[in-house]
């Protein structure tokens, strides 16, 4: 069966439309929930899409409400699509810790149990959420994916296993290298078990050695996040672009934290760099 | 005593700085929280100020965290200061309604019981508050006011009722009217009593006949919002400001509803609204 969606709600915004859409996820096994942002049409051309994926204890909303990155969309003529971090429900196993379980699905497909049976969100994100939008909205094909911490990662693993699929990837203050920081050493513990080899394929730092497609990247941190020393450090993923040739610039911004107060700071400069890319 | 201020919060922003402070409100019988931005400093002069008073249900942090004003503010050098809608705590009065007690203070003086001890929001935001922030900051004593619903009757009602001390006010879908709509008909009866005499020198519409300083109103008003029939009817204002020679733009934003998504796509106007009344 198709999967349908359900209009939650609806704002008009910047010309636009915002829009939250609640759909039964085959691959998640359960109910999800995402927020898209559409452009005011600029021509019959299908606008671009860039993907925006939260951190942490976040959902679709956090990004949608808090980043005021609708305005630079709208001028761009970007959709911002906005996914949930987790399978969500009373049936979907969970734990208290704000670092596991739901709002914390590390967009990896778990193979341990009680984890297996719903969280799949790499499953999910790089087939079931594209092919669901493309059926029901008209968009290009050209796809940028950009995320925060957590959804840093995502976006960055998403774009390099994905090769071809994305015309960029950004990230703020991101997860780059979690099978040696604790919040992704205890994620991979619980989602993949033990064997380490099982978590190579969701290592940003490991990955890039293994791809082919270097597409550009640009990284802002803060340097005053209370997360940079222990589960962070961006300087690792620049070392290793840098010896394989990926285009990244990492941008240490005086100052900062890991709040969306940051992130707002700079989100306009990441929908520009993504549309250089874009609309070419 | 002098009431002293704890910083809670701290988050550098578009090169300036957003805080999140507490006080000993004396006013209001309770500690209080207000939030402000700070622009970078663009030159030895005290940078002036735009007051947001919020809506029913809000706190200081609602227009702090979803409009995406300080982006704006931080260009044109603007200090922001974002009160809370209402005295808070254990000890004050409250109702289990959304539209009566603690975060619904209508930024009167209330004489009833039992409200009478805390809600007395505008000595707060007309006296107290403007003193504690002219002691503890560098500010210049150029000042506009804007507000959201509740919140911009407050602005409206104080940009009235203190003749020159603003020179500009805004609203995003106000109450201008409240002695003739259910939400302000409830608030006054429960804080001011039944006798609406006493109502008359908190609603707009019968001020504005009434007061000699006509200063710049603009007013956006979305054509989709759900209130607009029963609780807002800004024509009303409209109509008064014409008879009395008030310059008040009144623009009807087609398909836009009463969401901090509205207010988003607008505030860059307002911010530049008063700017231009502010940077003379």
């Amino acid at each position: 069966m198709a999967s349908t969606l359900e209009l939650l709600e609806e704002h008009r915004m910047f010309g636009g439309w915002q829009q939250r859409w609640r759909h039964h996820s085959a691959v998640l096994n359960c109910p999800m929930i995402f927020s898209i942002f559409l452009p005011p049409p600029q021509d019959d051309t299908p606008p671009p899409v860039v993907w925006f994926l939260a951190g942490l204890t976040c959902t679709d909303e956090n990004f949608t409400t808090k980043a005021g990155a609708q305005r630079v969309a709208a001028q761009l003529g970007l959709v911002l699509i906005m996914p949930d971090t987790s399978p969500r429900g009373d049936d979907v196993a969970n734990d208290s810790a704000y670092d596991l379980g739901q709002g914390a699905g590390f967009y990896l497909n778990a193979t341990q149990q009680p984890w297996a049976a719903h969280y799949r969100m790499f499953d999910y994100l790089s087939k079931e959420l594209p092919a669901l939008v493309a059926d029901n909205f008209k968009l290009s094909e050209r796809q940028s994916i950009m995320g925060h911490s957590m959804g840093g990662h995502g976006a960055l693993l998403l774009a390099l296993r994905l090769g071809g699929r994305f015309s960029s990837v950004s990230a703020f203050a991101p997860i780059v290298n979690p099978t040696e920081v604790p919040w992704g050493q205890k994620a991979f513990s619980a989602y993949l078990g033990e064997d380490r080899a099982a978590w190579r394929e969701y290592d940003s730092c490991l990955l890039m050695s293994e791809v082919e497609n270097r597409l550009p990247i640009l990284i802002d941190q803060g340097d005053n996040d209370q997360f940079l020393a222990d589960q962070l450090r961006p300087e690792r993923l620049e070392e290793v672009a840098r010896e394989q040739g990926f285009p990244l610039e990492l941008r240490i911004q005086p100052g900062y934290d890991h709040s969306y107060f940051f992130i707002a700071s700079f989100v306009e400069d990441h929908l520009r760099f993504h549309a250089k890319h874009l609309l070419v």
